[in-house]
């Protein structure tokens, strides 16, 4: 299995890198060699599938890889044009030729995907011989429907080997659910399966990789490396007693330790991709100080390296000195170069310039809004001078209630920890000086209560309940979708959930224009989550509540 | 037909409108009252339709309308629930109970559409007796492939009357697609048609109305009001012939005259109800004095009365004194509320402090990005300070190109022309002041080469082609899809046609973040053109040119 990172789009790009694991896996003398789902034009193209232009291209592209790989079987993802109509396709390559097409059923058109958009579904299952197996070919959801597939299957024969070509993005623990479909499906069909999964960060979503081979048993023997490209090779065997297994050829990878680890590992890779992918080289955030920025910045260095990496503090009089200091401490432990940029003199000047207007206020949400702005600005302004990708800070806490100033903090090309709860910041902190074995992050920023520090002795509970209560909150009815009814009978208090939910509710329009940034819980704001800005269906109502 | 403005979300007011709607109806002696699709909830209700508590609710809404409305048969729209299966149904209502309901066949998933995401497609024709005439219950797509649904009510006998329920989304020269749609259904299955569409804004999209009563001849004997609220009625009677004709009680309701004219209606509406919608009485906008926001101003006094309406103008030392003065007399000739906050002190300000940092100069992109972004905080400034919603000026055409600073000139709420290429703002400028038959917009504005002054002499040639030549372009690219090399082959030339298509697309993440406006071409930005920002496929390449 070549698990590699397609580029969206990067047509010859990824023929290249699909033509080298060819010569790889040739030396190794494999009868087959499995790549991702679309992995000829990357996953998801989106409106490129509606360019006939782009289409024309995808088919030429997979059979000039067809022609340039003669020397095995080749099983790789493409976008499959009939006339007006387009599948998501697995082409089988043979010969120099594409010899089979299959096309994926079970089309999903859920969560971040649109795939009957662009997609019609195929009616005919595949089983090709593979060196004397029969080799069932299918595509992602294909195989999550166990009871569908068995029986779309039932007039193939027995099959000794189930090829699934996946590109299913990652969330935190979703790989204990795919190796628990996988299983299924090798069971239920009793033989062995070749999960063969793309790797790489695109927009809002990243692959993982992780491709799974199981035996007949169910049993996952081995995985690709995760959020890494991987060449999987094993010789798969069939015992006298109808039992397939799995030999592998190499040592089995290492694989995130924990939750916290895979989520850590997710952000660097879609941190690296988004960058790099969109021409970057070089990033820059503001610091604080504070636990969000700190995470940001040491998840940037270990994505592109502290020489790619500038913070920048912009201190008003409501900074402490204690925050400065620990800012400028972070990026000395991390190696990046550091920028300090005071804001007070231009605060003053867009103060006295809208002193005149009736109304304006020197203190005040405005006001405070106003100062994050002009660091928004300030960054902005170093990017475009720079070439730099600015870095937002905010974690998925504050994004959720609309804790943030539009055009602010919010303002840059990349939010890193946006799907993050800011529980879970402190724990990739705390991670974060785990793995370096040494205090990167000072120990202050973890255990200060969270500011704003946009007038004076802020605090976060100031306006938001205790992140452990608010985080809660946010899960229910965020990624599960609960009801304050549903929410207040689990025993959280009444007066807080209403108001959260109206927050969360209000705030829509925020995020609509906020930048992307990566999914890694079950349900990410984003194209994951869909609601109207223009909305007033009120979740936080207190509708059928005592 | 009782064509309303359903909002999304608020279910105890759609009902609320629909009573209303149902005793004007009883009061001319009605035997059918038609609703538009998915009336009860508003149109489309996206990720809402995901949470239970809110199907739940709208169940019970239907039924209390049922119970509310006995004294006739009703028609109207709701999302159906079935266990853990949703459906974009039509309800019939009679004697307080829903009777019948007719589930969706076809649901579109392309363009601004997602129904795929949420229900499941029905399976059985409706046909009900009303008055003694056979009456088919389709829903907006379903009537779309004619061939489709004549084959789907073959069995139902004859129909005297086909009711559609719609949710169809403006954009120009629509009505006539509509209506040739709605003669295709008449001729092909002999009856009348009474096609029910929605009206109002909702986010990106704004719905015009225009419901029709066709004959069985296929013609379009009446329409309900465009962009307006209206209850149409009419006889629906029955030949000796077996034709079938429509009697209308109320005389046709003004038409806009052409198509400049329902886009001017389309932006008022959407504008007018995104703003009250959200809760916001008043707007303010950046007056340049230039044509887009010189429209924008007009088109929001339009929608809101010129009380609720304030143009900001921002000068530097690079704004000249006419377009300041063009500024002030539109806003005199408009009555808004006029107001000059200079901004070269703050700008001197922001130099000052980003001086010490290497790179920066005073001049160049990073310089001129620096004031539009100093005139984005100002506007949230007063935003924040005032509860007013910023409107962004931006066009269509800059927009495509990524001639805008992100957070500076599309910093704002909503964008109210976004979707209007340049060379249309002008001929939307030309009947502002046609119609209001004096020179609201100073002819200045309308003759003066555009300029964004953001450095001396600047003229928007110096960096895009001339608008007639770039709308050519991005009409074929962005709505037809277009390749570079039939751009090429339509006398397009070739090197500004690349420099186009790759201005377009590596300007997707600025349209990410901007704020939605009203769509009103066949293909707008945001939910109706999904492409990724991560995307290395050149539309803008020469492949294949020669």
């Amino acid at each position: 299995m070549g698990q590699f990172n397609a580029v969206v789009g990067d047509l010859d790009g990824n023929a290249g890198k699909m033509r080298e694991i060819y010569d790889r896996a040739i030396r190794e003398d494999v009868d087959l060699l499995v790549f991702p789902e679309l992995a000829v034009c990357g996953y998801p193209p989106e409106d490129l599938v509606l360019k006939k232009h782009f289409l024309k291209e995808c088919t030429a592209s997979i059979e000039k890889i067809a022609a340039d790989c003669p020397d095995t079987t080749l099983i790789a993802g493409f976008v499959e044009t009939v006339g007006n109509t387009s599948y998501n396709s697995a082409a089988v390559l043979h010969g120099g030729k594409i010899i089979k097409t299959y096309r994926k059923v079970r089309l999903p058109n859920y969560g971040v995907f649109d795939e009957r958009r662009y997609f019609h579904s195929g009616a005919e299952p595949l089983v090709i011989d593979v060196a004397g197996m029969n080799v069932a070919v299918t595509i992602c959801a294909d195989i999550w429907d166990m009871e569908w597939l068995a029986g779309f299957l039932k007039n193939s024969g027995p099959i000794q080997l189930t090829v699934n070509i996946s590109a299913s993005p990652f969330h935190y623990g979703k790989i204990q659910i795919r190796e628990d479909v996988v299983g299924r499906c090798a069971r239920k069909l009793n033989c062995a399966v070749a999960y063969c999964n793309l790797v790489g960060g695109q927009d809002e979503i990243v692959f993982d990789g992780r491709s799974i081979l199981a035996d007949s048993n169910g049993r996952t023997i081995t995985k690709a490396r995760a959020f890494e490209e991987d060449l999987l090779v094993a010789d798969i065997v069939t015992g006298t007693d109808g039992d397939v297994k799995i030999e592998p050829l190499q040592i089995a990878s290492p694989q995130p330790v924990d939750l916290i680890d895979e989520i850590y590992q997710a952000l660097v890779l879609g941190t690296r991709d988004y960058t790099c992918k969109n021409g970057f080289e070089k990033v820059l955030l503001g610091l604080s100080g504070g636990i969000d920025s700190s995470v940001v910045a040491a998840v940037a260095v270990a994505a592109l390296g502290p020489e790619n990496v500038a913070g920048i503090t912009m201190p008003t009089q409501f900074n402490t000195p204690e925050t400065i200091n620990d800012a400028e401490r972070l990026a000395t432990n991390l190696g990046v170069e550091f920028l300090t940029i005071p804001i007070q003199p231009v605060l003053k000047q867009f103060d006295d310039a809208l002193k005149p207007v009736p109304g304006w206020q020197s203190e005040g949400i405005a006001y405070e809004n106003l100062q994050a702005r002009i660091r928004g600005t300030i960054l902005m302004s170093l990017s475009n001078s720079a070439g730099a990708l600015v870095l937002t800070t905010g974690n998925k806490s504050e994004t959720a209630v609309g804790y943030s100033t539009l055009y602010g903090d919010t303002a840059g090309g990349f939010a890193v920890i946006k799907d993050v709860p800011k529980t879970m910041v402190y724990k990739l902190a705390e991670h974060i000086n785990r793995i370096s074995g040494s205090e990167i992050i000072p120990a202050d920023v973890l255990t200060r209560p969270p500011s704003a520090e946009l007038k004076p002795d802020q605090k976060d509970t100031d306006s938001l309940p205790d992140y452990d209560l608010l985080d809660k909150i946010l899960k229910s009815y965020i990624e599960e979708d609960k009801s304050a009814k549903e929410l207040v009978e689990l025993g959280l208090p009444k007066d807080v959930v209403l108001r959260v939910l109206r927050m969360v509710d209000k705030n829509e329009y925020k995020r609509r224009q906020s930048p992307p940034g990566v999914k890694i819980t079950p349900k990410a704001f984003g194209r994951d989550r869909r609601l109207p800005i223009t909305n007033r269906y009120s979740s936080g109502s207190d509708r059928g509540i005592s």
